[in-house]
């Protein structure tokens, strides 16, 4: 009917942000555990002066800083930091509105034109195939192993010595990764680490803050390396939009020349940077998460409906586990009702991969989220006697 | 070097946002006249309010509204009374980080993966080639008649006849264009509608509330037909980045498809809302500056040594007119000359098209323009007459 569209662009569906509201009967609290963010907002004194900056010296009439010089040298000090590197400098950097607007940016740098496609290990985050569904690159996905959900490298390494596909450009992972929420492994490094260098390897570093693993400091070794992380986990600024590569400076000159030039806006550039500079004030919470991640890991263990994943990032992947189900309740649906019922009393989280996916919140949260899983789990239970 | 990248990407060079700063030798005052923006920010208790809200209402650490729901709904409202209009709903409008952002989905819901090129008539806005080159996305330039900037139609229509090369899929037109500042003509128009509807036409109003003349009414007689608008000119939001398209419901899913799903920051979508709001004291403004357009038009008119053409726009192109300059000196360096001499008395505009753009500024910046470019073509006339 509009034949000036891609003929591959209308079996694509639109991206479905976030799966919305809890509907007309929402109850007064919403633990909104659904899409890995931090549940603090900024301290009050930083929310005060990043609104003072806005009020009195931001030019909203004014194009942003397009060279993004200032927070290119404040990500520098704080990469370096971070890794305990020293060689890390704006050359190295490329910022995103969101590390999406990076992923995609990486694509359009390597696979356009039927010169590639990327090969991801299934379940991970799903924009690295749904962008490139966007841009007509083709995805090749392997599995992961069952039990522990580390990336199946015989499959991988197949596809990429597979002469007779499309050659694969790029390969995504995620360090941890989601929603499974488990780190990189050595065994799944030394796989990145063979990958030879006419492939560019992806990194997605989004929750190494909550890990403290970073593959930063080997990245000097590889050139064909990306990393990326964002400011939209431990920095809590999800609202903003941030997210930066680091890469060798050939990479990162490539990134720059594909983004627009103004598209960071000037307040999400300022926010940054004073979450660098404060960074000493708001990182600490981190240790609060973890101990409060273990705190709920523990909890959600002691139902044995649940096979709850270690993690090392700021939320856990489980499923029910069939074995204690009865035999006639099906595990789907069994999902399905856990899911809406937990959305229906208030706690939002992500269903996903065949399983649920929950953010880490605040301790209130986090009881909450026990409590309600404990009875859920426990009518379930007799659902499935009764059935 | 690094084989991974796109082989026709090594080509391109990085776009250099703004020409920045004036060097070390800078004047106290800059009149910035290089970049079309509003020269006036928002009122103090606009920029207040959102300040207020920044600080007491926006949840930082949570991801903005994907849907753009409440925006979309604001800016259906204000199309359809900009073009005395009633059918614009949310479901013709996508709304992007900046009209840049849209131009790039444009581009990638049409053209990608060979299905197509793209039809421009220089001089026009530098970014439709620009960002098609970063795609891979052939670009067809067509010219312009020297004495009205109107588009060469028999060149375009032979462009698009032309069966051996790479079908035109998308015309790009600007109304009224930069940096030449002519609103299209009715002749132009009649071009527009007779072009067949495979051919996506994209027309890019960003300066429509200077020259009060919109396509919009025409819009549903044209299923093929996209308006751009911004709300970085007008609007006085550039540090925000915010565009927006008005397109057959089809189209708009399309870019709805191709956008990023959190693209617009939660402050960005507040401002531009908040703006909408209060449009009936911000846009008044309007007139101040077709006004001022007027004033500086005929003093940059009265120097002999300019030719400057009619503004539908807020802004200014002009070249020396190589009939009254002396013979023996270069026209490119004289321009050049009187370029590097505004910059450094604080005065910045843009070199292009071998002419000059100037922006509207306020009186104050007007006067002092006019004060400086009346005493440098002084000058440049009596180097002329020793050289």
């Amino acid at each position: 009917m509009l034949p000036f569209l891609r003929s591959d662009l209308a079996q694509l569906a639109a991206y479905k942000p976030h799966p919305g509201g809890v509907g007309a009967e929402a109850p007064a609290t919403v633990d909104r555990l659904d899409t890995n963010e931090s549940p603090y907002d900024l301290p009050a004194e930083l929310k005060q002066k990043l609104a003072w900056h806005y009020q009195h010296s931001l030019e909203s009439n004014r194009y942003p800083d397009g060279s993004h010089a200032a927070l290119k040298e404040a990500i520098a000090t704080y990469a370096n930091e971070s890794a305990h590197t020293d060689w890390v400098q704006p050359e190295h950097i490329s910022i995103g509105n969101g590390s999406d607007e990076l992923i995609r940016a990486l694509l359009i740098a390597t696979c356009l034109g039927g010169e590639g496609s990327i090969l991801v290990a299934n379940p991970t985050f799903s924009m690295y195939a749904i962008t490139a569904n966007t841009l007509g690159i083709p995805v090749v996905a392997v599995g992961r192993d069952e039990a522990t959900f580390a990336i199946d490298c015989t499959a991988a390494q197949a596809a990429i010595a597979d002469t007779d596909a499309q050659p694969i450009r790029v390969v995504f992972v995620v360090h941890p990764n989601s929603p499974t929420a488990n780190a990189l492994t050595e065994a799944e490094i030394d796989w990145l680490r063979q990958i030879p260098d006419h492939i560019l390897v992806v990194i997605d570093e989004a929750y190494f803050e909550f890990s403290q693993t970073s593959l930063l400091p080997e990245l000097p070794q590889h050139p064909n390396w990306v990393i990326l992380r964002t400011f939209s986990k431990a920095f809590r600024l999800a609202s903003h939009r941030v997210g930066y590569g680091l890469a060798h400076p050939g990479v990162a000159a490539a990134l720059e020349k594909v983004r627009l030039p103004y598209n960071l806006p000037a307040m999400t550039q300022t926010a940054a940077r004073l979450t660098l500079q404060h960074r000493a004030e708001l990182l600490p919470i981190i240790d609060t998460i973890r101990q409060e991640r273990e705190k709920l890991g523990d909890r959600l263990r002691s139902f044995p409906a649940l096979q709850v994943w270690p993690s090392d990032a700021n939320f856990f992947f489980m499923r029910l586990d069939p074995t204690v189900l009865s035999a006639d309740l099906d595990p789907d649906k069994a999902l399905d009702h856990l899911f809406n019922r937990l959305k229906q009393e208030g706690t939002l989280i992500r269903k996903t991969s065949g399983g649920l996916r929950i953010t880490v919140g605040t301790p209130e949260e986090n009881q909450r989220t026990g409590d309600r899983a404990q009875a859920l789990l426990r009518k379930l239970g007799s659902a499935a006697q009764k059935g």
